[in-house]
């Protein structure tokens, strides 16, 4: 006899990007950043001390939320700290999706499609109905997204700028066009704006004339944090206030909020990463193109390639390269079958990799 | 116009304790260990690099399960971590309730009243059924529990043990008899179980003829780890592989996994400082004793109290010590205003309450 609900039953978890353990292999297939985080990060680790851990953190990382909230020129009423932006995600689902929403007029989530993975297998773990809008063969959306939400009883969607798992992105004008008719949440996931030329902020200000935008950032991309497991979201007051209703009491650790704290202090020094990701980038999309592949425009740390028709196809291609340890990132999707997904990485990471790609059979 | 759903627009958060900032106050209020982390699991943090931080942790803290199996003689499939019991017991209800289950058959939540205050409000945030079964005047169950909860169309039932607030402990029997005659997953909280002089893990070993029995644990209290966010749960594979799906996918940071691993192998270095603080929870109780109070029989490291008639009453105590630095907790319901709960602290910590408590005004 089981007890749990329907829903979990038939539920495929999500399946995150390999994390192979062998010591010589060239990752570039869950978009990390390549270069280590910065010293005063390190520094910050190094100060913990165990009267730290022995108590409970602060509930709401009020310090963390202070100093973002300043870099962001918000207020900290503003900013909710979560384990992940996952968590956050998660939240937005539980507190504005009803769950069985199949039986029931209001509450589903929209969604686009393709877009982030874990979006739909969040939904599915609270039993929301899920409405998913195509994009065309560029990813763009349609003029009418909006009002195809507003149609089919969304309260809540989610949109990934810039797209995954494309790299395009989609201007501030766009977003703002579709916050102003939709009739709901509208979160815009920026866990890759640090390699972005622009950022959605302006529409979570209070002058922006919108209250429905929440902005959904990571330390796991730019900031080369992913292990610890820290993100964080910026909203009028009155989606932070609800958030923090449904989110666990204590959901963000001491040291990660020691560490996210010198992280966003420390922005302008990690921006030099960045700047050398978006240099590389420009670098790998060039001799991918020399090479005969059809590469999207990316603002991202990644870029998605279709290969010349000469060349093996997509699986084959993430197939030979795990056998010589360089893992890339491939989709069984239908709609992404025939593309490869490739992080950028070191200077160094990158030229194995397109010399290994010259050399395919 | 807001959009959250009804659940969450009435909910109210969970109050945890204070965490009070000035220095030289002396914190009994939310029951952490007053020993520092032990030195093996402070090396842990010390050997943390950056490289650890910049790629996404081990998804399921496969290191930690195999760790924490070997420690309990169960299989790392038994085991799942998470960001804190809070997690845990999140996951459950997710997995195993229903939302709105007001208007179903089956789903509820059983639980007992009084128990830990969190419960509730998980059961809120997830909109599901709350059926509670009220403990006699000395926490006592009564023997047809299951059979209430069954009645009621419970598919999930929490107890914790030894139990909050009271400290009291139920026995291992009286615990088998619960999960065999309860049609659900029957939840042990054993949060405080490193305080008492037994535990429940014979029944979720293969060969205890039961498969609905989950024990939560965590690193808060007994591992002086608070600040750190961890916990985990101990069951039959299957419930196990049913919590798996619900979770996030990095639901814990590469840095919690290394110091849990550290402290669940430090498990003998640790266990000193329970024994100080059982000897400590047996000193203080005769002083109170001898001071007129009632004191309930605890297991934990906590003791409930309700002060003598001729002295101020619970409220007043709490309000008369936090003014001189001294902070214990004081809980609103109806069933526990008269009481008040003081965690243990050190020796020296204790006389400067017991002194303090001698001269209430």
């Amino acid at each position: 006899m089981s007890y749990e609900r329907d829903n979990i039953r038939r539920l495929s978890a999500y399946t995150p990007g390999e994390q192979p353990k062998a010591a010589d292999i060239i990752k570039l297939n869950t978009n990390e950043n390549p270069y280590p985080p910065v010293k005063s990060i390190m520094d910050a680790l190094s100060s913990i001390q165990g009267e730290h851990l022995r108590k409970y953190p602060p509930a709401t990382a009020i310090e963390f939320r202070e100093a973002t909230a300043k870099v962001h020129s918000v207020q900290p009423d503003q900013v909710i700290a979560t384990n992940g932006s996952d968590e956050l995600l998660r939240l937005a689902i539980t507190c504005y999706c009803e769950p069985n929403s199949d039986s029931k007029k209001k509450g589903a989530l929209g969604l686009t499609d393709p877009t982030y993975s874990l979006y739909n297998v969040l939904a599915d773990i609270h039993d929301a109905l899920i409405v998913s809008i195509d994009l065309d063969d560029q990813y763009q959306m349609p003029t009418d997204l909006a009002e195809q939400w507003n149609r089919a009883g969304c309260t809540l969607a989610m949109i990934v700028n810039p797209h995954a798992p494309s790299g395009r992105v989609y201007e501030i004008d766009q977003l703002k066009m579709i916050a102003t008719a939709f009739n709901g949440i509208l979160i815009i996931d920026e866990a890759y704006a640090d390699f972005a030329d622009f950022n959605a902020l302006d529409l979570v200000r209070e002058n922006s004339g919108l209250n429905n935008v929440l902005i959904s950032r990571t330390f796991s991309k730019g900031y080369s944090l992913a292990g610890l497991r820290f993100g964080y979201g910026i909203a009028p007051a009155s989606i932070i206030d609800t958030l923090n209703k449904a989110k666990d009491s204590y959901n963000t650790d001491f040291i990660s909020q020691k560490l996210a704290t010198a992280a966003i202090l420390a922005h302008d020094d990690v921006a030099k990463t960045w700047d050398l990701v978006k240099s590389e980038r420009s670098r790998v999309e060039n001799k991918l193109i020399g090479m005969g592949y059809h590469v999207f425009p990316s603002q991202t740390n990644f870029l998605l390639a279709i290969p010349p028709k000469d060349a093996p196809q997509a699986e084959a291609i993430y197939r030979q390269l795990a056998e010589q340890h360089i893992y890339i990132r491939h989709f069984s999707m239908a709609n992404m079958r025939d593309k490869i997904r490739i992080s950028i990485g070191t200077p160094e990471q990158n030229d194995t990799l397109l010399q290994a790609m010259k050399e395919l059979k």
